[in-house]
This record gives structure tokens, C-alpha cells and sequence, in this order.
């Protein structure tokens, strides 16, 4: 099942060797942040996880230095907040091209500093080298001091289907910086979600952050825990205001905004329903409002109400189509209009 | 003085805007690997380190897939060894090329593996994206179960200089694999002093790790301490026998083979004088020999005993060297040959 999404079998083809530490906690796949018992306290666990940033240059999707260190850091962080950690910091590893102004780097530094005090905590370290291209490197650290530990498994079916916040913003960015090219700039900067990771940790039975969008995230959540997912009716609800304006302004599908592959860095959590009234209690305390998107189904399928039907798609046809149109972005889009058009005949 | 050396402006550039932890306790160039005293615990510390592999390969110093995984692996742990830290595992970023084939990416994995295998320990997880360039960067994490913590700073006058083991390897294979180009494969593979920096720890004052090779880490650590170094006359005696065969046979200086940036990834430490016999003594009980190449001394100069006089070497002007040559070797070997002339007049 893993096997059918490339990315997995290039993942499971580069770790075949390995051994795989006694000490960690989560299986491949099973979690945004992996999980290490540390031996010398009784419950606490460090949880370490590493991402780098390098197509995202390479296309032209981050062309803005403060915003590449931003993400850098966001990134990562988000992982952390996946497992509901407390970061102890990151590292920061930079390939530079030789040809790059003071101005350029001034503004990559500021991106990854703001991005860290915003969410009080620190660049531990790092490593600089000089190549082609330039490429980020972040590896957070963080502790998960005892209490429950949230993998991506463990959902059950009729469990609710939340997201922590507004949905699309990362695929409205793509359009805006890959397709349209357009001169006004799509305010872009996701926050890591580590306060309602910390409290989503008491309550969920999986959580898993929107990196890749939310229908790869939920396709992943549906290949590791072997249940699908119905959306609600009015799912466009929980879309980000001014993704929705984008797509409507060029008459483009809205679910496009779940289906494209570059995330908006949210959360994707589900919670039983026995927990559900503590949970939108504790959310309501620290004034933070989760959007009920859907829930889980015994049927292994993803069901999008669109134009009056109850649509199911095809999580690995969606997520793989970067790599079969070659990272040609009008080629993806046209495929994913194809898609679209099939769902209305 | 730190700023003296490019390396050390540019990282110091890089994170002048950055706040640090407060759980951090290493300075800045301070140490080979970070150190964050754990909140959850009363004497351990994780110690965490990044590093990646670029130059190396644009270069075509490692052109071998095998050893390119297995150096990942072993430079990320050699900064856990300076330390004296036990290692948790590793985290591995990679950044393919398109066009790299299968046999090529199984033995990087394989060097992976087993270099971790080597050393007991295990890959924690990591990332795989695709770029122009072959680029590989690992993060390891350790933990130091309380007891002394080493760092670079802190030898004194008439501290005895040691080294882990036999050294001059790193420089060999860049000699072989760059001017030479010879198809005699010259056997490099070194392996991360964990053992030893653990016994190190219990009687250092210093320690770094030879990674930019002898001369570099000895001029890192005087800048560190204001203290300098005066090697033993007879210090050749502590190269690595085919390497010293190697340059004998070119009519190369056999001091280049300290001199040189790329390294063999032993320990360089100090041990006070009140402190040797005891190490010594445990050194012995592992069944490992290191090796006194040198004594710490109050001037702030590295001397080396070479053609019947008292030479004193400019780590400035010798760390600055590849970066003056744009890289070029031969350029490089042709300035450190011109230096050696000096030393002759």
C-alpha cells in the first residue's frame, strides 16, 4: 500500500539496510517527527526532525530571501508541532551560491532569526558550504515531556476530521509565483502550530502536518491507518480567504486548493468523538477556534462533495501527478483541470 | 582573532542576529557539537551537530558512492567524539540528481549503513530531495551522561598534545584523488573516535577533531585559548605510514600532510601534565596508543620543528589558502610549496 506513492518507494528503497534504533518510538512513515526515548528520564521523549528546502527554490515558488529562512524554520517546526513537542531549536545547514549579495543572505538570516523568536526558540547550530544552487537544511530538536505520544496512526472510523486553521494558502502561493507569475505579491508566511500541537496531543488518535497539501496528507493518513475520509458539505468554509478570492478571480476549481502539493503547514488531526467536547473546550480556552472539515470512514476512500456529488479521489493519481508531468507546473495544472472535468460530466 | 579567518567571519556573519538558548553551553566555535543541557534531567546533556558534504564531491575528492555514505556518517560522529558524547543516531538529508542510478544510490546507502553499523549506532530518519548536485548533510544527536564536558577551550601552557591516532590520511587521498589523479584507489576510511573521546573526556582540557586537518584545528584552537603549540622534534613519526610513503614518493614536504585541509578525523587534545599517567594508563586498558605530538605554550604560535630550525607556521595565511586559490589544487599545492621554499632559505 505504502508502495504505490513514489515517494514512499524511495524512502522505503533508501532505508531498506538500515537497522533501526531500539529507542525510537515511531515506524517509518508513522510520524512527522521522529521519536527517541531518551534513557536518562523516565518519560521524556526528544524528537528530532530534519527538511530542506531546494525545488521550492529551484522552480521559483520561494524567490523572496526572508521568506525561503522563514520556512526554513517553519518547516521543521511544524513537524515538531505534529508531535506536540516543545522545540529545544534547529540547525541550519546552507549551501550558498558564490555569487550571492550581502543584501540576499542579510535577508535569509532575518527570515530564519524572525521565524525563531516568533516561536521562542533558537538556532542551535549549523554548517555553511558553497554550491551550484542555493539549499537549506533544517534539523529541530525538540522534547515531548511525557503524557501521550501522537503518531499518524490510530485513527477509527467516525473519528472527526479537524484542521487547525484555514486551508490553501500554500497552493494559491504556487499559483500566484508559478502559473501566473503575477506582480502583486501572495502574502504567504504559515506559523508553525506548535501551542495547539502541545494541546491536539491530549485528544487526537493521529495528526499530521499539511506540508504536501491536504489531500496528500490525507491520502498518507488513509495509506498508513487503513480508513478513509468523508468531507463535509461545506468544506469550502474552512478554505483561506483570500486563496478562495485567488482561485475564483481565475475561475478555478476550488478543491484545486486541497489537491495541489505545496501546504499551508496546518495541521490535519482527527479526534474521537468521546473526546470532542473536551477538546473544542480546551481549543476555546486558549482562544484558538479548530475547523471540523470531516471524518473518518470504514471505507478506504477520500469523498469530496463537488457539483452535487459525492466525488472519490484518487489520492495516488493526485500525488503522483508531479512527477509524471515533471514538475512542469502548466502541465500539472492542466491534469489536474482534466481531473476536474471528468468530476463534472 | 577569530575574525581573522574567512570561515569564521562568515558564520559569524550568518548568525549575528540569532539568539541563543539559554540551555545552550558551548560559545560559538567553541565546540565541535553543540551542547543543550536537558531540562527533563539532572546531569545529562544531548549534544546534537550538522555537517554536509558538497565541496568534497564538486571537487571529485570523493567520487566513490560508498564512501561518500560512509564519510556522512563518520564526520557527524567524529563531532559527537569530540565530545565525548554516546551517539542516539543520525539524520540524513540528501539532494539526488535526477539522473543518478540505482547502483550508484545503493552503495551511498551502503556506506551509510554500514558506518553506522561500525559504530553501533542508527539512522534516526531523514529527507531526499532533487537538485543538480549530488549534496548529502547529516545530523547527529548524542547524550553526555553528565560527568566533565569537554570543549576546545581550556589547555594551558606546557599541556601535553596528543592525538587519537596516526594522521595525514585526509591529505593523502586528496593529494591522489586531485593532482595526481592516480588510479591506485589510496584506502581512506576513517572512523569516529567515540571509544576514545569518551576516555579523552575524563582528562582533557581541549579537544577538537582533525576534520579541516592538523594545522587548521591547532590554529582553531589557539585563536579559542590564546595559548600556542610547539609540536615534538620528532613528530613525523606520528603520520600515517602510507600516506608519509605517498609524499616521499612525489618529493613532497611531509609537512604538507599536516598542512593541508582536508583531514583524517582524529581527536587533537590536551591532556595537563597532573593528568597523564592516569590517561595514559587508561589509554592502555582500551588497548589504544595515542600519540604526543606537541606541548601547549604560552606564545600564541604554532612552531614546527622542520629543516634543523624552529619554523613558525601562519595558520592565517595556511587556512586562507584554498580560499586565495579559488579552490584550484594546483594553485593550492603550488603556494604551500612556495611557503616550504621560504622555510629552506
Amino acid at each position: 500500500m505504502m508502495n504505490s506513492i513514489e515517494e514512499n518507494q524511495i524512502i522505503n528503497s533508501l532505508v531498506k539496510d538500515f537497522n533501526r534504533s531500539p529507542l525510537q518510538i515511531n515506524q517509518l512513515h508513522s510520524s512527522d517527527s521522529e521519536l527517541i526515548r531518551l534513557k536518562t528520564n523516565d518519560n521524556s521523549i526528544l524528537t528530532v526532525t530534519t527538511d530542506s528546502i531546494v525545488e521550492e527554490i529551484g522552480l521559483g515558488l520561494y524567490d523572496d530571501p526572508y521568506l525561503i529562512g522563514w520556512m526554513i524554520v517553519m518547516v521543521n517546526l511544524s513537524d515538531l508541532a505534529a508531535v506536540g513537542a516543545d522545540p529545544l531549536g534547529i540547525l541550519i545547514s546552507e549551501i550558498l551560491p558564490n555569487n550571492l549579495d550581502d543584501d540576499f543572505k542579510n535577508k535569509l538570516q532575518k527570515g530564519i532569526s524572525d521565524a525563531c523568536n516568533a516561536n521562542g526558540t533558537y538556532v542551535l547550530g549549523g554548517d555553511t558550504n558553497f554550491g551550484d544552487q542555493l539549499i537549506l537544511n533544517g534539523t529541530a530538536v525538540g522534547i515531548i515531556s511525557g503524557g501521550n505520544v501522537i503518531s499518524r496512526v490510530g485513527c477509527k472510523p467516525d473519528d472527526i476530521l479537524y484542521t487547525s486553521g484555514n486551508i490553501g494558502s500554500g497552493n494559491a502561493l504556487a499559483l500566484t509565483k508559478l502559473v501566473y507569475k503575477s506582480e502583486q505579491e501572495y502574502k504567504y508566511k504559515p506559523m508553525a502550530r506548535l501551542r495547539e500541537g502541545k494541546l491536539i496531543r491530549k485528544y487526537t488518535n493521529a495528526c499530521m502536518d499539511t506540508s504536501d497539501g491536504v489531500i496528500s496528507t490525507l491520502d498518507q493518513l488513509m495509506r498508513l491507518n487503513n480508513f478513509g475520509f468523508t468531507f463535509v458539505d461545506n468544506w469550502s468554509t474552512s478554505l483561506e480567504t483570500n486563496s478562495k478570492i485567488l482561485f475564483e478571480k481565475y475561475n478555478l476549481p476550488l478543491w484545486l486548493l486541497l489537491a495541489g502539493q505545496h501546504g499551508e503547514f496546518e495541521l490535519l488531526f482527527t479526534i474521537p468523538k468521546s473526546n470532542e467536547i473536551d477538546f473544542l473546550k480546551s481549543a476555546s480556552d486558549i482562544n484558538w477556534n479548530p475547523i471540523k472539515i470531516g471524518k473518518a470512514t470504514k471505507q478506504c476512500e477520500i469523498i469530496l462533495p463537488i457539483y452535487e456529488k459525492k466525488v472519490s479521489l484518487d489520492g495516488q493519481k493526485i500525488r503522483n501527478l508531479a512527477n509524471i508531468t515533471d514538475l512542469n507546473i502548466s502541465k500539472y495544472l492542466q491534469s489536474l483541470l482534466d481531473l476536474d472535468k471528468s468530476f463534472r460530466q
